[in-house]
C-alpha cells in the first residue's frame, strides 16, 4: 500500500482561516483593502493572449526588483509568493532532525515548511509584552540549528526587533541560515538588506502581497549571497511566478507615491484605532505592520462571532491569549469598525468583558 | 560557514532555454500560438483591484476543475503549473536513497525536483522508436521503487503509451505512487482520469498551459486517491495559486469551442508538417501532443542557428540523437517554418544534410 512520508503524513492540514466571500470588511488577513496601484491595474488589463500563452521569463522581472532594492539580480530570486521563498529556504538548509529556531507567536508557515523536511522546529518564546527574546534565541543555538527565523516586525504582535539584536544572532551562528522576514518593512522603514553582500549567512524576504496590494498576484522576493542563492536558483522551478507578477513589476515599483500614500494612511489609522480600543480598555500592543494586536479577554470568540455576523471578520490568535489581529484597512472601515465593536459590547449578554 | 544540503549543492542549473524576447516565432515551449479564449481574455481584464489584493481561494476552483473532469474535490488539487503537482509528489513520497522510475527521453523537471529529494532517478530507456519500454520498466521496479512516473504523450517524443502497459505497472508496484502526466490530453484524448478513486497509487496531472493557451497563468492540476491527496493537500502552501488562475477558471472550463477547434487545428496542422518533414528526408514521429519531434542529424546545429536568425526557435533535444522538437502552431506558421526551412537548407554549406 502506498504511504507518503512519515513527516508529512504527520503534518497537520494548514486552514487558512479565510473569511466567507460574503465578508464585506475583510480584517483578517493582513491584505490592503485600498488595493493596488491603478497604473498596476491598467497594465493588467491590457494584457494579451500571447503574454499569457507564453511561460514567464522571471529574469526580466528580477532585473527590476534587483534594481530597485539596489541589489545584484544574482542575490535575488521571485518566488510564488513569500511563502515559496521560506519553501525553499527550509528545504535547501534542513536535513532531518536539523533544527530551525521559530520565535512563537509568529507566522504559522516557517513551522508548516520546516515539518516537511522532518526538522526540529525549536520554538523559543517572546519575553514580556511580546518583546523579542534575544538571550534566549541565542540560547536556543546548537550545532545542529541550520535556520534561525526573525519576522521583522513580528506577525501577529506587530512589535520590531533592534538591528544590533539580528546582528549578534546572524554572527552567532554563522553556520546557520538567518531568514529575516521583512513582509511588513514598508510599515516599518528598517531593513537589512543593505547587509545583503556582506553577511553571507543572511537572507531577506520581501513580499508584493501587504504594501503593494497585490496578494493575488502572489509574488515574493529572496535576497541574499550570490553563492546561497544560486542554489535557491536551481531548486525553483523556472515557472514558479505568473505572467502577469512579471508583467506588472515595473508599474508596481515605478508608483511610488501610491505606495507612500496608503504606508502613511495605514499608519495613521492604525494609531487612530489603537487609542480608540485602548479607550474602550482593550490592551494593544505597539504595532509596526499593516495590523494591530488586541486583547478582547474572555469574550474574543463572542465579539468575533458578533463582528462576523455584521460583515466584518477579524483574525483569531489563540497562539496569543485572549487576542484577535486587525488589518488596518482604510481609515472610514476603522470607523465603521469601531462603531460596530461597540454595539457588539453593548449587546454581550455580560456587558462586562474582561480586559 | 552555510552550507546547502549535499544533494541540492550537487544539482545543475536547469536552464530552460527560452528564446529571447524577439523572437518572432516561438516554436519551443510546446505553447499554444493561438492563446487562450476570448472568454478568458476578458475575464481577466476584468479583474477589479479588490481581486488583486486577497489571497485566493484556491477551494473555488477546485470544485469548477472537479466537476468538469467528473471527481470529487477531494480528489484534486490545483497546482502553481503541473511542475509543482510533480514537486509536491515527489516530496510526499521519495526519501533520501529512494528509487523513481523515469523513461527517458522525457520532461526534465521529473528529475529534476527528484534529485532535490536525494532519490536515485532510475532511467529507463525507450524501446524502438521511442515505444514505451514495457519490460524494462517492470524490471527496473524494486523495494525502494516509490515513484514511476509515465508521461502520457510523451515529451518530446509524442509516442503514447498503452492503457494495458499503465495498468500493469500500477499493479506491479502497489507502494509506488504511478504519475501518469497527460500535459497533453487534450491532444490525445485518452485519459486514466476514470481510474482514480478505484487505483489508489494512479495520479493523472493536467496542466492549463498546452490546450488551452494559459502557460503565463501557472496553473496545474493533480488528481488522485483522496487519502493520497489529502497528503498533498497538507503540503501544498495554501495560496499556491493566484487569483487569475482561478478567476478565470469558469471561463476557460466553459469555451469548449475554442479549445476543441484548436487542438482540431493543431492536430491537422501536425500531420500536414509530418508529411512535410518527410518529403525532404527527415525522419518525424507519430505524435499525440501540440508538437512534433523531427530528426535534422549533423546538420541540426546548423539549421537550429539559421532558422533562430529569421527570427524562428525550434528546441534542440540533445537526448534524442539529432533531433529537434518543433511545436505544432498555426498552419500559416507552419507554412512559414516550411518555407523558410527550405531556404536555410538550400544555403547549407554542404547543402547535402546527413537525415
Amino acid at each position: 500500500m502506498l504511504k507518503a512520508r512519515q513527516c508529512v503524513r504527520e503534518m497537520r492540514e494548514y486552514h487558512s482561516p479565510l473569511s466567507s466571500p460574503t465578508t464585506e470588511l475583510r480584517l483578517d488577513m493582513n491584505e490592503s483593502t485600498t488595493g493596488c496601484s491603478p497604473r498596476v491595474l491598467a497594465k493588467l488589463n491590457s494584457m494579451n493572449e500571447r503574454t499569457l500563452a507564453q511561460y514567464p521569463r522571471r529574469e526580466a522581472g528580477e532585473k527590476l526588483v534587483a534594481d530597485f532594492l539596489d541589489v545584484a539580480p544574482q542575490q535575488l530570486l521571485l518566488t510564488n509568493g513569500a511563502d515559496e521563498a521560506i519553501d525553499l529556504l527550509c528545504r535547501a538548509y534542513l536535513e532531518p532532525q536539523d533544527e530551525i529556531v521559530i520565535v512563537v507567536p509568529t507566522f504559522a508557515m516557517y513551522d508548516v515548511f520546516s515539518q516537511m523536511e522532518h526538522a526540529k522546529a525549536v520554538r523559543v518564546p517572546t519575553g514580556p509584552d511580546f518583546s523579542f527574546p534575544l538571550e534566549r534565541v541565542l540560547k536556543a543555538l546548537t550545532a545542529k540549528t541550520r535556520i534561525v527565523v526573525i519576522c521583522n516586525p513580528n506577525n501577529p504582535t506587530g512589535i520590531d526587533v533592534p538591528r544590533s539584536a539580528i546582528m549578534q544572532i546572524i554572527q552567532a551562528a554563522p553556520d546557520a541560515a538567518i531568514l529575516l522576514d521583512e513582509a511588513y518593512f514598508d510599515f516599518y522603514g528598517q531593513t537589512m538588506i543593505d547587509q545583503i553582500g556582506k553577511l553571507p549567512n543572511l537572507f531577506v524576504a520581501r513580499t508584493f502581497s501587504k504594501a503593494y496590494g497585490l496578494a493575488g498576484l502572489r509574488l515574493g522576493v529572496m535576497v541574499g549571497d550570490v553563492e546561497q542563492m544560486s542554489v535557491l536558483r536551481r531548486m525553483a522551478s523556472p515557472f514558479n511566478v505568473n505572467a502577469f507578477a512579471i508583467e506588472c513589476l515595473a508599474e508596481a515599483l515605478a508608483d511610488r507615491q501610491f505606495v507612500a500614500d496608503y504606508v502613511a494612511q495605514v499608519i495613521a489609522s492604525r494609531e487612530w484605532l489603537r487609542k480608540e480600543l485602548e479607550k474602550l480598555g482593550f490592551k494593544c500592543w505597539p504595532s509596526h505592520g499593516n495590523f494591530i494586536l488586541c486583547r478582547f479577554g474572555d469574550e474574543k470568540k463572542n465579539i468575533l462571532d458578533a463582528l462576523r455576523a455584521r460583515g466584518i471578520s477579524l483574525r483569531d490568535r489563540p497562539d496569543c491569549e485572549g487576542c484577535v489581529r486587525i488589518t488596518i484597512g482604510k481609515q472610514q472601515e476603522m470607523e465603521r469598525l469601531m462603531a460596530e465593536l461597540k454595539q457588539v459590547l453593548s449587546q454581550l449578554p455580560a456587558n462586562q468583558a474582561t480586559r
